[in-house]
């Protein structure tokens, strides 16, 4: 793309010296506006909008100050939200120092870390409310870097990348050493099940790369990462390998947990790149014989206390009513969890700090809880849900982004009719902030327990094609987030939290 | 996310026992329909969806074999393509190799290369009147790396990030050394006009960040860095520098064209980082009076030989009318091109396999043209409306593929309203896709002299959000690019361009 493109860029902007001056007078007036009546009156020309008349006399031009009608007024509140927004990218700016902590699985102390750093950025926001709720939670440690070789008389010894997965216990001190029982679904292994004794089970089932929604993709193969372990085991098997839930193909393993069913004996369960499923794969149809060595020394350890991170801009008028904003401040251990979900629990914050920036003062409270423990068994979503603090409280809708950081598309909701017809009403101005729409369905873990009690749950839906290269491996870092495609989740988060805060339906 | 959210990803298949049966057993009858007739009947099934008359009798299931209406057919034809496109990737495979050969930039031996590599894929899929078609190209190299230093008497001496802009000329062999003036605007420049003689004038003007269209800001900044240099020693300036457009903060610079005017002096213009032009700007708040050195080597040298690169499915009824897909092979030279535009090049390809793998036969012919010198003045585009051989030919539309080879939202399209309506009618299927749907406008550089002979412009419009951060920099390469987000776009193209050859109306 070529400066001769430039001409073909529709709408390009001419900056004649006519223009410039008349853009230039038009900040001055802006600016003037501010310093003689501060925050206060823009407050109450975004919230009073549709009611002119109580506004101020002012000499002003009649567009600045007073919005003809309540779209005219929203769609100058979603233009503020993307220049303050878009200009100041602050949830990236948080997300590079909450990333730079490390990461933050449940009970480590970076996790502690995380809390502290994530409560005193609600603080130095000006968030009022600020404070932690204990969790319980588990604890579980990876020791060292796993090791895993293929062995075989022809094929010569290979290293495999593997990984353990969370909530795993170790192998013997010595490693496991055992051939290889290639599976790709419960069912075969059931009808393997003869062969399976004294074998390592390998689940090598991959994502179905023909859908294009790859939550639905993973949706289908995750839960041999989950129950593996324990249906190989029930067939007498010494540990389980399974294919990392991945588009990606290369070597990185994606880790996740996994959950060990009662009264079947507690076999090692890791694991393995897509690279490495496929050689090891290949290599099982040349030397059927071949044994794989594993080791590891991750172990599990009693629970231990940790917090969700709470803070809120408190309605004016019903301040017990609550509009939630959520993401889960726990990731793996591998990465930093920039995307899972550093990028929900920034982006909840940056709606906040977007309202009050802008200073708007919703009638109903606007809160962030960055939830603990999502990824080991989602502890945090239930005891926000149980804790004293709750029985004063209603809440009218709780959302949750924990689908990474990508450029947002839709917003999910579980909305009775009424709010249904209201967020589709407001269609066009989330369009103008780029996503599609909003579509029926959505939640998220962490606000389930809440959606039981009758809040309607939703989740912000981003792109999804690059969710799964990253989720839960080595390459959820800072550098696969780009600060614009985050920062739109967290303008379109803010938007409609103010919104909702604002026009909930009686 | 964790496996507790498996269970609320809406629709996710259960593989229980009886659901495989079933689907083997599918499979099995659509490998034994292959193998019976060949792809002729698939062919046939998908050209004839809805004459089922024509069909052979078969014992298959009746919704295997007889598509019941045009629109099932097309859906099953959505499904076809997702099916072999996202889970064959080749558009990546494709890329991946062709940016092996290095920067393509016009009239280097990469860019040779990379036309003989292109001709040779087509050749390999059995595409169809697969030549080359001479272009008459610039030739401009860059030489060695560029240095460039603030010196200041008080701050003391940095290196600055710069890249000389193509089409400069070299700064004297002992390089440049002035003091620096400032300016965000070309009437800024005139302003101050007589303070610019002798020194070398910054361009320090960023794109909008406010804008959802970072082509649009783009379109407003990218003149600077092609008109920057000509302005500045139209008032007596010994070089220029420009602020990169891009919305990244970083220390890659970003290069592109740039034209002297007639009768103005030729200065050296280069581009210089984002990081290193708000250094810059701040050491000159502190030192007004501080210089900045430049030594570049880069040089213009006689025009030479390229090609463009031809390859299509042949029409069966009207071969003479075209529906072209295209992009250009010719990239910058500090990396390998990856989004702009071998994504371009490879999707057009791309679209032209599956089209074939599919057993499609169009009634008109889908070309893929694969234009040289984009970047360097379009004479690919020229030279390809000129050539004899278009003489005989009637080109309906022609699609370019130049934004990047990011998720696919839009086909813009400048279409007739009979044209739009066709196409506004086959929007869910693209739907199905992940598009949002069809948009007014489009084209391209290389496809324009077509459009100025009434062929109908269009071109493909992903998400751009993340395009100027790699966008003629170093980073353009292939690790940028996500094999999903690529083959989406692939997938758009060959649907349209085979829609578009059965139905266009007349």
């Amino acid at each position: 793309m070529n400066q001769s493109k430039i001409n073909q860029t529709s709408k390009c902007i001419r900056f004649t010296l006519g223009q410039k001056i008349k853009q230039t007078v038009g900040r001055l007036r802006q600016k003037n506006l501010h310093r003689l009546t501060g925050r206060l009156l823009l407050s109450l020309t975004l919230i009073l909008g549709g009611v002119p008349s109580l506004l101020p006399a002012s000499p002003l031009p009649q567009e600045k100050m007073v919005p003809s009608s309540p779209e005219n007024s929203r769609e100058k509140l979603v233009e503020q939200f993307m220049d303050k927004g878009l200009r100041e990218n602050y949830a990236f700016t948080l997300l590079k120092k909450l990333t730079a902590l490390g990461p933050r699985l449940t009970a480590s102390p970076q996790a502690a870390a995380a809390v502290e750093f994530m409560r005193q950025a609600m603080v130095d926001l000006g968030l009022e409310n600020v404070h932690l709720e204990e969790v319980e939670v588990n604890r579980w440690i990876r020791g060292d870097q796993e090791k895993c070789f293929l062995i075989s008389s022809t094929l010569g010894t290979h290293p495999l990348a593997v990984t353990a997965l969370g909530g795993s216990v170790g192998t013997p001190p010595q490693g496991i050493s055992a051939q290889v029982l290639e599976v790709h679904s419960f069912v075969e292994l059931k009808n393997k099940a003869a062969e399976a004794r004294g074998k390592i089970v390998f689940f090598n089932q991959s994502m179905d790369p023909t859908l294009l929604d790859t939550f639905r993709a993973y949706g289908q193969v995750a839960r041999f990462r989950s129950l593996g372990a324990s249906a190989a085991a029930r067939v007498g098997a010494v540990a389980a390998l399974v294919r990392s839930p991945t588009t990606a193909n290369d070597d990185f393993p994606h880790t996740g947990m996994m959950r060990y069913q009662e009264n079947v004996p507690r076999i090692p369960g890791l694991c393995l790149s897509t690279k490495s499923a496929d050689f090891l794969s290949r290599a099982l149809k040349s030397d059927p014989q071949l044994r794989v060595y594993l080791w590891t020394n991750c172990r599990n350890l009693p629970p231990t206390t940790s917090y969700n991170v709470i803070g809120q801009i408190t309605g004016t008028e019903k301040p017990a009513e609550i509009i939630l904003l959520g993401g889960h401040l726990d990731s793996w251990d591998l990465a930093q969890g920039a995307h899972d979900d550093g990028a929900g629990c920034v982006q909840a914050v940056e709606a906040l700090r977007l309202i009050k920036a802008l200073g708007l003062r919703p009638r109903r409270t606007i809160r962030a809880v960055l939830f603990m423990n999502e990824e080991f068994g989602g502890s945090g979503g239930r005891d926000y849900v149980r804790h004293p603090n709750r029985r004063q409280e209603k809440h009218l809708l709780a959302l949750e982004s924990d689908r990474g950081g990508f450029r947002p598309l839709y917003i999910g909701l579980r909305a009775t009719p009424a709010l249904w017809d209201l967020v589709k009403s407001w269609e066009p101005l989330f369009q103008k902030m780029g996503l599609i729409g909003f579509k029926k369905g959505g939640g998220g873990v962490d606000i389930a327990p809440l959606g039981a009690q009758g809040t309607i749950l939703a989740g912000l839906i981003p792109d999804c094609q690059r969710y799964f290269d990253v989720h839960h491996s080595a390459l959820d870092t800072i550098d696969s987030v780009n600060p614009r495609e985050l920062e739109l989740g967290a303008l379109a988060m803010g938007l409609l939290a103010y919104l909702l805060a604002e026009n909930w339906p009686e």
